[in-house]
């Protein structure tokens, strides 16, 4: 198993390089790379000069940032100078990830006459007439604002609209792969949640659905909360929602395994950002009735000095017995551990004093809240974020189908019943004979998934 | 020669129909069809019952309107019911006319690492880093914004930003089409231009460039001012600049047909609305000295009563001999008359008394400001907005190359020597040879002229 401080994935690219033929003919080139470990795809002639060559060498290695290392050592071969080094991640990049297709010809003169003028105004009249009917005749039957204000982008913080943009571009490219749903990254140039809320209230028009994305909490919160209240399309911060979905069928899946009731479970959750409220609210939905939740002041409690408003809501709903101690203390006896937080801050010994057949969902990503090995020593199933251990807990499970079903029942509003009913269905698609200790939730790539989910979605969603 | 009361381009539809065997057996729903002018496409069997059959009569006719005609008719035979008639261009609106496509492969974990989590978190931090790298590895790159509030949708006024939606989809679509860039429509709920403004503002982080439409004099000049002011990147009213480009290069080429110099003419306009201020204002800045702009309350001048800023801006540069009276008076020895208004408001006498080789461009569309056939008898050239009459003025011979080029640029700013380019480049299309009197700007499927106004544009936005 690969250990968690190496990259989840390899990293590729390619260095061009000068060298001489006989350094070539050597093999030493491909000796000092293979000897630090890198695999080489390709070893190219780009020019094949007489007394130097220009070579492009294609490799992938596991450790980020290696190609520093790999350049040097090319450097110090008597002969060989490196020209440049090309980064496979930035080469994808180049002039970003989507673009905008026509559905309908537009070859000809009647095409034109009935895409855009003049056949259009009549379309424009109907919709005018009867509003209802932008959702059978525009796009806004199948598309997605993806918004951001750039706040919380990935886990890497406040680093502006223009920044967040990749991750906006990446995750409508999964919405048209895993749900065909046309989403467009809107990112934007503010941080204050008025403007947030009333942009997005004036885009909205032509949107079929609002997916909000990498917004910090708590301004995350409110925003949600007051775009529900003015939109009559469905609003979804995926950072709560989509991570507490994919958490609750987990979970349900790990009780059935190890044969414990969600209503009796004692849960203890790090992390009380947009994720972890999130989490803590669905599963409550869902029949849990024991959370310790901890942010990084200790744990959250019924008159803990100087609550927000949303931690007070959430101090309200658990910790019913009112601990006050420490978060190994609360681990002692444990059903479920849930980490939203930050890297190893829970220890095997943790893992050991929680209760028989113990649950460790330890999603601090890339770095867990504990090395999923050593979790694993004392519990019966740990999941992580992680693409390279078994039970990634991945939101690309959720958000896909559940905006397919939002779309297909032309859905006005979310509400907890449709979240219930996507995790239900990601959870049965994990059948009682494939369910395991290693298989938990379904592939992320498992083609049943997103139907399974909108077709769940889109019969609580219609009645909405 | 079409006349322009009908319809420019026939409209297609479907008529489904249940009727006996023997009726349709004996020719008569033929008859029916043709002897009200249609032309059938087809006649199908949907299902060949004993005692009644349903068909599917698709047919085209040169007439707006005309299937309540026909459906009438065809309801009048003994034995036929009318079941529904389908609409061509409605069936082709079903579900919009756009998508969002990935332009990377997203089939398997190695590109999900590259296009997603976790690779595009260093992809995000290059950009932090360089905020102008946005404009490589981002959408950034080549997307434009089709931003309405929908108060000026087509010539229908005030239809609200969703029944604007399908124009902006047929705008985006023709962007696509004949420049490649990447548009998505943006439709505003709300007509407020503080609002408007701030809101394309906090949207233009994913954007390179913004395309307003159909947004109400004289708030778009207003809108358009600010954005410019506040934006580092480019903002383009294709209402107002598209027209006065496409103008401007027919304009260039009628006078060399005939022979006479831009400063020289002696222009008469009506209507000065969003297209009007724009094109006098672009044919002053290409060299015209005499224009007398008319609203719908007469000559602007300077010194009329009532006049907003915008006007008494045109007042200033327009009307320099203070002309107080009638367009029929104007129009006696004018060299030029530019019709953006509405139909038949001038006629064959009005033209007869222009100048010699006069030129007149009747842009109203789909009714001109003067039948072209009646123009024609005493102009040397004359243009109107129609596809079915010789020498169209369309927009979509300006827009696509304008933003190609401006986005190959990386520009930051627009301004009229852009627009001058463009127009210039439009005019050369058409060479020496090819210039005639029903031929002074080049077709909208000509696939030379995107290129050459990107060109032009690219060349001189470059230096903004």
């Amino acid at each position: 198993m690969q250990t968690p401080s190496q990259a989840p994935t390899g990293t590729s690219f390619t260095i061009r390089m000068r060298a001489t033929p006989d350094l070539h003919a050597s093999g030493a080139i491909v000796e000092a790379v293979t000897g630090l470990g890198a695999v080489i795809t390709g070893l190219d002639m780009v020019d094949p000069g007489h007394d130097t060559i220009t070579l492009d060498l294609s490799c992938t290695t596991g450790h980020v940032g290696q190609e520093a290392f790999l350049a040097e050592a090319l450097e110090a071969l008597e002969g060989c100078t490196v020209v440049h080094v090309s980064d496979s991640v930035f080469l994808m990049h180049l002039g970003g990830k989507l673009e905008v297709q026509p559905t309908v010809p537009m070859h000809n003169r009647m095409d034109l006459a009935r895409a855009y003028t003049p056949g259009v105004a009549r379309v424009c009249l109907a919709i005018a007439n009867n509003p209802a009917d932008a959702r059978n005749l525009t796009i806004k039957r199948n598309s997605v604002a993806v918004v951001t204000d750039g706040t919380a982008v990935l886990g890497l913080g406040d680093l502006g609209p223009e920044a967040a943009l990749p991750v906006m571009e990446g995750k409508a490219a999964l919405f048209k792969r895993f749900a065909n749903v046309d989403a467009w990254p809107i990112c934007l140039n503010t941080k204050d949640v008025d403007e947030i809320v009333r942009t997005v209230e004036l885009i909205a028009p032509g949107f079929g659905g609002i997916n909000l994305e990498d917004i910090s909490a708590p301004r995350c919160f409110e925003v949600e909360r007051r775009l529900r209240d003015r939109l009559t399309i469905p609003v979804f911060h995926d950072d709560q929602h989509g991570t507490a979905v994919v958490v609750l069928a987990a979970l349900v899946n790990a009780a059935r395994l190890v044969g414990k009731e969600l209503a009796t479970l004692q849960i203890v959750m790090v992390g009380a950002g947009a994720a972890g409220a999130a989490v803590a609210n669905l599963l409550l939905r869902a029949g849990v009735q024991s959370i310790i939740a901890f942010d990084s002041k200790g744990p959250i409690y019924d008159g803990r000095p100087g609550l927000d408003a949303d931690r007070q809501a959430l101090a309200a709903r658990t910790n019913r017995n009112g601990h006050r101690g420490s978060l190994r203390e609360a681990m002692v006896g444990a059903d479920v551990f849930i980490g939203l937080s930050q890297p190893n801050i829970i220890s095997a010994d943790d893992v050991a004093r929680m209760a028989p057949n113990a649950i460790v969902f330890a999603l601090a990503n890339p770095e867990p809240e504990i090395h999923p090995a050593e979790a694993g020593r004392h519990a019966a199933v740990v999941a992580t974020g992680r693409s390279d251990l078994p039970n990634q807990i991945n939101n690309v499970l959720a958000f896909p189908g559940i905006f397919r079903g939002l779309l297909d029942s032309g859905a006005h509003k979310i509400n907890d019943e449709v979240l219930l009913a996507a995790a239900e269905a990601i959870a049965q698609i994990v059948n009682d004979e494939a369910l395991s200790a290693i298989y938990i939730v379904p592939s992320v790539f498992d083609p049943a998934v997103a139907p399974a989910v909108a077709d769940a979605v889109a019969r609580v969603a219609s009645r909405l």
